[in-house]
């Protein structure tokens, strides 16, 4: 077998430039997590087949690489399909490993516990320009609180965060919550076995308009009244915490006393403690992916570019599912590769850089004159600079440039004294 | 299937107090690489079957994880053995997959290419205390630099990062030369299919002895004089710039001209340039277990820890196994695991934190007074200040004790107005 210079399909060699803004951004990210007292914690990149495939995951589920059993584990000629051939697989996200931690290590940690994990995750999906099978997430996630303060402090954060990243653009955090719309279904009249098919034709509302929906959900069967009445909910309500609690008026007793109340104290508080500067509206169109989801979800849009840069909600029975118990959880996702895409695009520079100098030795330098340039490149470093030494080429000019390009700003040439 | 809380077999779960550390000496080892002139870059945790056991690992090729293949390209039922079923596996070190990097992108690359690569990697070793078959290394390699200035860089660089990393522990830094170590052999009159085998033998001799390895020589088929003539070059043997020239003339022509001279070189300036802090001596037994090496080799042993800490060496024939033209090349890799396990073990406290405030809510606070607790918050963090809002506990001595170990000493209560 010969050697393959390419990264394996779908995956990326990652330049100097853009991991240099990766990791710059990763620490931004990192210190405003901490600043609202989630701490860091990290799982195996690989986990057991057995949690990856417990339909927790939605279709990412469909997307696992799968880990080769090893030694006498490994019987091929016994083996009758995948599942005997896998015993683990790279983990998809960082929600359900994090959910597998909490129940294993629950004695060891804080109550609640925020949990702030930055880290890789593969899906097998089809290659396709700007997406990637290995990817960065960067999650934060409260355990262990079961009021709205999760929510209120998930937003908070997030939305600064979001703010140090990409100061330039604005951005929306649109809130929606799965009891209301599952009551809102109840309302309409739909039987009780359409709400997951309602939801799916709901979720395309930006793509096909109320018309659309309306049409899609008469051809899945439903009737005209309960379809009317279900679209009517969505006439002229504004997108307000005003707006939250006349739908809850109007939904009565479909809808979990509170629901209403508490999604509205979020918005109202993310507005007032951010003195407005962060805009949260409802949006009773949001429905979001992943089935784990039990109550509050978010997703927040960004000026200009098309999709969502983050997004979670409340999965308050995921942890029961390892331990028997449920536990109060909500988590907050930012899209890292999104946001690099719209920095790179951008050209954004990195604020804050030390001062880069480039010590360049003539070639015919002795040992004892390349330690001289060697002790200065050190007395440089401890002032603070980054300190390149290298040989001097033969087109200087060019070599100035490259260097330039790479951010040094200050050169020293080295020739025998 | 039912869910499984604990990690998959050899791989551990990391709690907040040991990834608050890692983080924070991942950021001193970055930070001190790149005052060096290196630069960030990163390749896919998933590397092609075909790079991971080209016979470069050693026997790390043994401890692969391999992934399956996907789709219709896995045919289970014309899988003959494992190398039908797979198309690729986790990478088991970070020079391998450099050296597929370079190969693919040296044209967008600075020349010569110091990079830096923190990552982790994977290796199905029989699982055992204090080892994981996930683990970070933590890399810097000169790509493109032929003269022994990549060494000496390469020893300051590492050897500044331990001294930042553990401070209270004097260390060691040995070095060799696979040209010193294959002419010796040569010297001694072993026949030319011996000298793996030597090798083998001579890495045993901080275990066994001069006595154990003249035995072992012996039985292997040495002839007694090769044997006695070969532990006769170690004899008395100095472990300074001296010895390795005085070796070197020894040698005379079993030794490619130059050798002795540019690692006594390496071995002065690296002393000079960090006025004798590094102590750097000649180890002519160290022997390094990978394949790959072509030169220069080191290794870093720590004041009262067994093993070493890092170890790194010249690898001049690998770029080329991907293009036909071999670049020279040199590397030196920071055994993170185990610095993490000599600060954990000294329960090292990270120097430099935050001040860290919690904020306690009493449980009948109104949503109005709620907020103004988050905006008091948000004001302590505009301060700099980390801060935590959560639920005062009823028992609150046990909260604050706790939220103390955690680093908290600034406490709020809010009750209500």
């Amino acid at each position: 077998m010969s050697l393959k210079k390419q990264p394996v399909t779908g995956m990326k060699d990652i330049l100097p430039d853009e991991m240099t803004l990766r990791d710059y951004l990763i620490g931004v990210i990192k210190e405003t997590y901490r600043s609202f007292g989630f701490t860091p914690m990290e799982t195996p990149c690989v986990e057991h087949i057995e949690n990856l495939t417990s339909k927790q995951g939605g279709d990412n589920e469909k997307l696992i690489f799968k880990i080769l059993k090893r030694g006498e584990k490994l019987r091929l000629a016994d083996a009758a399909g995948e599942e005997d051939l896998c015993d683990s697989g790279l983990r998809y996200d960082l929600t359900l490993p994090l959910t597998r931690y909490y129940a294993n290590n629950a004695a060891k940690l804080p109550s609640p516990f925020k949990a702030l994990q930055c880290g890789s995750v593969w899906r097998a999906d089809r290659p396709q320009k700007g997406r990637y099978r290995q990817f960065t997430q960067c999650d934060i996630d409260i355990l262990g609180e079961e009021s709205n303060l999760a929510e209120i402090e998930l937003i908070l954060a997030i939305a600064k965060t979001l703010k140090k990243l990409v100061p330039e653009n604005d951005f929306l955090v649109r809130v929606n919550d799965r009891k209301i719309l599952r009551a809102m279904v109840a309302f309409a009249g739909f039987p009780a076995g359409q709400e997951d098919g309602v939801l799916i034709t709901l979720d395309k509302m930006d793509k096909i308009g109320t018309d659309g929906v309306r049409a899609e959900l008469i051809e899945n069967g439903a009737s005209e009244a309960s379809a009317d009445q279900y679209l009517g909910l969505l006439k002229d309500l504004g997108t307000d915490a005003a707006a939250v609690r006349s739908l809850g008026e109007k939904l009565g007793d479909f809808l979990e006393p509170g629901t209403a109340e508490g999604l509205a104290e979020i918005m109202e508080a993310v507005q007032s403690v951010s003195c407005g500067a962060v805009k949260v509206q409802f949006d009773p169109t949001l429905v979001r992916g992943m089935g784990y989801y039990t109550g509050t979800i978010f997703e927040v849009s960004m000026e200009g570019f098309g999709g969502s840069v983050a997004g979670g909600g409340r999965y308050d029975k995921m942890v029961g599912k390892f331990t028997g118990t449920d536990v109060p959880a909500c988590g907050f996702s930012i899209g890292f590769e999104r946001i690099i895409a719209i920095l790179m695009d951008q050209q954004y520079v990195i604020p804050t850089q030390k001062e880069k100098v480039a010590i360049l030795l003539d070639k015919k330098l002795s040992a004892a004159r390349r330690t001289e340039a060697l002790q200065e490149a050190e007395a440089l470093r401890a002032e603070g600079k980054d300190v390149l030494v290298t040989k001097m080429a033969k087109n200087k000019k060019f070599q100035r440039e490259q260097l330039s390009q790479q951010g040094y700003t200050v050169f020293r040439d080295y020739f025998e004294a």
